[in-house]
């Protein structure tokens, strides 16, 4: 009974839904891993120009963490607008020195600053955006601009129909300007979009905007004890382990 | 010789070179016949009821010379901020009656609206984009509003990394911004990029911003004897009669 009530409401909003939009990392690609492994890399490939191995694994987490206080800080006006690819450079110019590696030449920066461009895909990604694409037009929908979003899709190969970034509405995801405006911009409903993240604070304010959700926990983000953000009492359309999974539970072959 | 130092500019140039802009309308479509088939196939599917045939060639091209003159009344300020989409719209509601169509109903209007958004590719497009994609980013760069362009794109196959429109500028083409921002979009630098149109005083605007220029001629957008804009004393990097020998001039197996 509670399996026919399900299977009803789910095949209701798969038809209602037009298009899904995709937060980016962490949700379809692995920062943590791909970041660990340029730096390890790059200080390889330079040798003992390199200097002595740094922390890779804690520059990356606080590298991403400070993605996040930046971002914040442009909000309340505390520092400059700038985009993701410019917040991002000056949070590694000013981690460099903390993991021993301020000596790094400019043009090896940015080639570190630009593998936020070429992160690895989650193993099922790729196979599941192409299942859902078969029935849903597919947008990015991330925090990261423009061009590092149609960089990472061609790297990867991400099979998106359209490329939209915050950085369209000169503003920051969680403010409701961005689904409202990715909504608007794709001629659809609030109601006929679904945002996939991996991040409860980014469905929540998706759905006050009037999106539909699915939340795609993914444990291993933040590395081994890193934890996850509390989902608290959200409530989302869908939750699904992967996005394979998501377009199987939305009926998709 | 001639062909020697010809070369040798065109391996500069296609080094150069990062991405690729695109006109749509006549360019990569052909939205002439296109919309003739798509009335024609809606006379038929209303039967009687449909009216007399309509001159659907005429209502075509009337259609498309009132998509200059609205953009035009826009730009000036003489016309409310509008889409592609609302803009074909209102040109669609003006002619109808013209063209003995005045009872069309609403669902039919709207839906002839949007064959805007199913226009057919020209036959080299799909292969010569498919090609150019292997080296290029490639990108739409049309007046058409962003739904449009990714309905049309994920309509008729055509394989962007990327589909930016005028809209997200806030004016139409050939206003400089139009192009000076698809490349700060793209973090490139205007001669990093290679705007591709049909339209002379496309390519003219874009050069004028900084972008490289290919232009391709295509004969038959306007139907028997629609003629052809002319070319006048513009010079551009590469004339080239369709999308396939423009990858070939670019040294694209």
């Amino acid at each position: 009974m509670i399996g026919l009530l399900h299977h009803h409401v789910m095949n209701t909003l798969a038809t209602h839904i037009r298009a899904l939009t995709f937060d980016i990392f962490g949700t379809v690609v692995d920062w943590r891993s791909s970041i660990i492994g340029e730096g390890q890399a790059l200080q390889q490939r330079l040798g003992a120009a390199g200097g002595a191995p740094a922390d890779w694994p804690a520059l990356a987490d606080a590298w991403r963490a400070g993605y996040f206080s930046t971002m914040a800080q442009v909000t309340r006006g505390e520092l400059a607008p700038n985009n993701v690819d410019g917040l991002h450079r000056l949070i590694l110019d000013r981690l460099l020195p903390r993991f021993g590696l301020d000596q790094l030449p400019e043009a090896e920066r940015e080639h570190l600053n630009r593998a936020w461009h070429r992160l690895a895909p989650w193993p099922d990604s790729v196979a599941g955006l192409s299942r859902l694409r078969q029935r849903y037009l597919l947008s990015t929908l991330s925090n990261g601009n423009m061009a590092l979003l149609v960089n990472m899709a061609k790297h990867a190969g991400l099979p998106w129909d359209c490329v939209l970034s915050a950085e369209l509405f000169g503003r920051f995801k969680p403010d409701p300007e961005v689904y409202r405006g990715a909504a608007r911009l794709l001629d659809l409903a609030p109601g006929q979009v679904m945002m996939v993240a991996a991040h409860p604070f980014d469905l929540v304010a998706a759905q006050r905007a009037g999106l539909k959700t699915a939340y795609i926990p993914r444990p291993a983000e933040r590395g081994p004890g890193g934890g996850m953000e509390p989902v608290g009492d959200a409530v989302f359309d869908i939750v699904a382990p992967d996005l394979g999974a998501l377009a199987t539970q939305l009926g998709i072959a």
